[in-house]
C-alpha cells in the first residue's frame, strides 16, 4: 500500500497488559484498546495468547484485529542462524502490516504483556518504526511485581540493589551478576533451573529463593526454590526479596 | 482499642497507585480503593502525596480517610541515630491506628505511590502487621517503567541484566552493583548526581545514560544525563537503556 500523503498517520501504541490477572491492567491500557481503530497482538500458532486474553474485555465489535502469528517456537533452537533470520523475517514483515494500517491514519494499539519496554515482544515493531510514526509507549505492571506480591517480605526496601537477570545466561556471567545484588529476579528459569540453583548455592543465597509461576494467575504457583519442580515452564521466576539494607550500612 | 473477637479482622491491602498519572493505576487497585471502608495514605506535613490524588477520583463519601503523617522529612539527617528512632516509632505508631480498623473487622486499603514492594512506604506496616492479619498486594506499575517509556530505546532487551540501584549507596558498593549490568535505573539520585555520574563516567556509559523526573505527571522531565540539573529532586531517576544483548554473544 502507497502512503497516501493526504492523511495523517496513526499513532503506535505500546501497550502493557500486566502480569496476568485481567484486573491488573492500567486504566490506560484498557481506554486505549477500546479506542485504537487497529489492535495487534503478537501470539503463536493455535493460541491468543495471555495479552489478548486480557485485552478481551475492553474490545469492541468495530475494530480490525491483527494477530501476528510467530512462524517458528520450539522446532528450531533459539541460538541457531535459522532462527534467527526466520523471526527477524517475522518481526520485519509485522512491521509492514503495522506500516499499512498507521500509513493509512490508523493508530494500532499493540499489546504486549507485562511492560512493552521490560522484555517485550512490541519493542521488535517499535524499533522498526519509531523514526517514522508517532509512538507512545504505556507501562504496565511487570511480572517480577507480580511474583514478588506473593512472597511474605518486599522485593526491595531501603536501599536494596535489585538485579534483574535472564536464566538463559552462562554461568559465569549470570554469577558475575548477581554477586553485587540484594533482590534478584532471575526470568526465563525453564531448563536452566539446575544450573541457577547452583550458582545460588555458590554464593550461599539458595535458602533465600522462591520458585514463581504464572504470578496473578489462576495457575499461579509460589513455593521456595527447594520445592520448585524439576521440570520449569520458560516464563517461570526464582525470586529473592531484598534485605533491606542502609546505604550506611554496607 | 480491645479486639473483638466475634468479629472477622479485616485485611490489611497495600494497593500500588502507579508512577504519576491517574490513568497509570491498575482496575484493580481503583475498585479496592472504592471498596475498602478505610483508606490510609503515607504522607508528609501540610501535603497529601501523590498516592492521594491518584486516589481522588475512585473514593467516596462513606469512606474514612486515615493520613499517617511523617513526622520528619528534612529536618534530620537520614543516616542520624534520631532520625532513625522518630521514623521507626511513627512505623510503629501508624501500624497500631491501622490495627485499630483490622481488628474491628474493616479492611484497610494502604496506598503507595509505584508498586507496595519496590522501595514502597507500605511495607513498614506491612512488616508490623502480616502476622496477625491477612494481607494482600496489589501490585502496580513501578517507576522506572514509565521513566523508560519515555526513552528512545527499550529498558530491557533479549538478554540484557537490569540493576536498580539506590543512588544513595556509598561509591565503591554502587560501582560494583552497575559494573556487570546492561540496563541500569539508579533511584534517588538528589544530591548524589555528580557522584553518579562520575562513576557513570569511570564505567565508560555516561553517554548512554538520561536523567528522568516525575515520568508521566505534567511535570515529567526527559533529558540525556549530560543536560541535566545540577540540582536533582530525591525522587529523580538515571536510566541506561539495556543493549539487547543475546545470552549466546557476551
Amino acid at each position: 500500500m502507497s502512503k497516501d500523503v493526504s492523511v495523517r498517520p496513526g499513532t503506535l501504541y505500546g501497550v502493557g497488559t500486566g502480569p496476568g490477572d485481567p484486573e491488573l491492567i492500567t486504566l490506560k491500557a484498557a481506554r486505549l484498546i477500546g479506542e485504537c481503530p487497529v489492535v495487534a497482538h503478537f501470539c503463536r500458532r493455535g493460541g491468543s495468547g495471555q495479552a489478548r486474553r486480557i485485552a478481551d474485555a475492553h474490545l469492541n465489535a468495530d475494530q480490525e484485529e491483527l494477530p501476528l502469528v510467530y512462524p517458528v517456537t520450539t522446532e528450531l533452537p533459539h541460538g541457531s542462524p535459522e532462527y534467527r533470520e526466520r523471526i527477524e523475517t517475522f518481526f520485519d514483515e509485522s512491521a509492514r502490516r503495522l506500516t499499512e494500517h498507521l500509513n493509512a491514519g490508523r493508530s494500532v494499539a499493540v499489546l504486549n504483556e507485562g511492560d512493552p519496554f521490560f522484555y517485550g515482544s512490541f519493542m521488535h515493531a517499535y524499533l522498526r518504526l519509531k523514526d517514522r510514526f508517532p509512538t507512545e509507549v504505556v507501562p504496565g505492571v511487570p511480572s517480577p511485581m507480580a511474583a514478588a506480591a506473593l512472597l511474605p517480605t518486599p522485593l526491595t526496601m531501603r536501599d536494596d540493589v535489585l538485579t534483574v537477570a535472564p536464566g538463559t545466561m552462562p554461568e559465569a556471567d549470570l554469577r558475575d551478576a548477581l554477586t553485587h545484588a540484594d533482590a534478584v529476579v532471575i526470568m526465563k528459569v525453564g531448563s536452566h533451573r539446575d544450573r541457577i540453583v547452583a550458582i545460588l548455592e555458590e554464593l550461599g543465597r539458595a535458602g533465600e529463593a522462591w520458585y514463581v509461576a504464572r504470578a496473578s494467575t489462576a495457575e499461579e504457583t509460589v513455593v521456595p526454590l527447594a520445592e520448585s519442580p524439576a521440570v520449569a515452564p520458560y516464563f517461570s521466576m526464582i525470586v529473592l526479596p531484598g534485605r533491606g539494607v542502609r546505604a550506611d550500612e554496607r
